[in-house]
């Protein structure tokens, strides 16, 4: 199996390439098991970003699974990630319709 | 702002409209406070994958929240998503190198 190249790669071609590897071992899982595999990814990507010195090839591991995790997860809901990521996010914000995004953020963590 | 198809939407592209869009104000809240959001986010898609009916449109906004927070969440540790996904999976299954993966899982959650 040749890799695209990472600039080429479409987030459609992303999902049909885990679908294809791994689509039927997920489906066997089913929704709810593959979901648990797909929270466990996010906690080790929080690990990965908490740690005091960055380990970037640990970085690239976790964003790649959970990115992984979601298309299995879009693939068993039958959802388009692309379709779906247009269709919110390719205008702009979907609350102001601007971008940059003009909302504004009432949050504790939001530093003026 | 005109949306690109969903067959034409790259990882990269992705990542870059949402870092347009959103970017400033993710690196204002921080690393902590945008991961905060992304895991609330992961919730709401929970939510709506276990309806009893699933409603697609909430579906596809769900998975287009997460992926767009994942997103992000890469801009702010600046991790190419598209890069990441390539080195982890452009090859087939990173730990047997087969496509479709071959290898075995034991889970409670397998069905035989």
């Amino acid at each position: 199996m040749t890799p695209v190249p990472a600039d080429q790669l479409s987030v459609r071609g992303f999902q049909e390439l885990i679908e294809h590897v791994y689509g039927a071992k997920d489906r066997g899982r089913g929704l709810a098991g593959t979901f648990m595999w797909f929270a466990e990814e996010v906690g080790e990507l929080a690990r990965a970003l908490k740690k005091k010195s960055p380990d970037r090839d640990n970085l690239h591991e976790e964003f790649a699974d959970v990115f992984a995790w979601l298309a299995t997860l879009a693939s068993i809901a039958e959802i388009d990630l692309a379709e779906a990521a247009v269709k919110k996010y390719g205008r702009g914000c979907p609350r102001c319709s601007a971008a940059p995004c003009a909302c504004e953020e009432k949050s504790r963590f939001i530093t003026p």
